[in-house]
């Protein structure tokens, strides 16, 4: 078994379009980002690159490389879980708690464990909460996601 | 086994009663919300519930659900620990980190422990620490508490 | 199994020497504290006294306490694992998220984790991660670390 951590934060952009938790969210003010700003997937991959020991995020995809430029995050979670496989582990589960006051993450929870549950093979909870107007999360500046992971040694 | 991981934030409210880690302090600023405020408690609910993928406390026990106004955060726990032993696991143990300047955790740590450790049948580990004078919790604004969980599935 | 979760956070202090990751970093700001602020051994030995249910070092190397006046947070690290094996446990693996624009953590994380995991006799990862400008890890005023730990019964 192993444990691992991941943290991500980005900062709101009302004038990009809404990616978290590898979904679209119309009518919703957007993340900044290098690539598409999903701070929900980054903060999984960086959770089970922990976990296997296999650096994370920003070293393997440069926030400076032009190949990321608005890039979908499920690219990354496809690469990241590649090569937690390639090290030998399988996913136990993740846990994700997201902080901030927008989007809701209630609406769509079930759809966001779903698909990540669904890419990932192992069962993924998505939780919301705010920070009771302190911080930056508290005045409307951005979100931040925070995930654990569980893996085991594959047989 | 599953990993959860929960975070609860509460700001400062001098007129308030103190309830932290189900204890109350007495002669110490309370901790405002929509029930008595125990950020120890929310955020140990909150890994439980990650960990068993069952949500979150704010879509259990909304905080706009006149129900819950004023509620002591044990009865959250308690309906939190119904639901994930309905859902067939167990609690291998539970450990919080609480982030700010007051009331200091190391003068009741044993008897939160105790207390928590007794209601949830599984050790429970708090700690506590300060921010450096950084951020909200370092500028004496509220209290920061996060909370891991491991769970296992009941045989 | 246990699982723990420590988090330490310190500002920085331009004319201290930079000691993070239990290593020297030249050229870099340093970090204040009592002790040299070396806030990843700080947090990792948090996650493991968590884990283990031994309290906090807030509790065990006071920071009001002359005899850790300037002290290298490695002696903390080695009173911790000693605390640890003594009550029974073995360490499986320690995850490390660090949040902050300086040092870039990307350039010596091999030297981390070979160093702490050399001492702690288990896997040990180390991330880093910015918070996009925001918060007070955003503005540059000091580092937040996290990190959770997974411990076993050793037999």
């Amino acid at each position: 078994m192993r444990t691992g951590i991941g943290i991500d934060v980005h900062a709101y952009d009302d004038a990009a379009p809404l990616w978290l938790g590898g979904l679209y969210w119309p009518d919703q003010p957007g993340l900044a980002g290098h690539s598409d700003g999903d701070a929900v997937i980054h903060a999984v991959c960086d959770a089970l690159l922990s976990a296997a020991g296999l650096g994370d995020i920003g070293g393997r995809f440069g926030s400076d490389d032009p190949r990321f430029a608005g890039a979908r995050s499920e690219l990354f979670l496809g690469d990241t879980l590649e090569a937690v496989a390639g090290a030998g582990f399988g996913v136990v589960n993740v846990a994700v708690q997201v902080i901030g006051d927008r989007p809701r993450i209630s609406e769509r929870r079930s759809e966001i464990e779903a698909l990540l549950g669904g890419r990932i093979g192992a069962p993924v909870s998505v939780a919301g909460t705010t920070s009771d107007h302190l911080g930056f999360t508290g005045r409307g500046e951005g979100v931040a996601v925070i995930a654990t992971a569980l893996l085991t040694r594959a047989s």
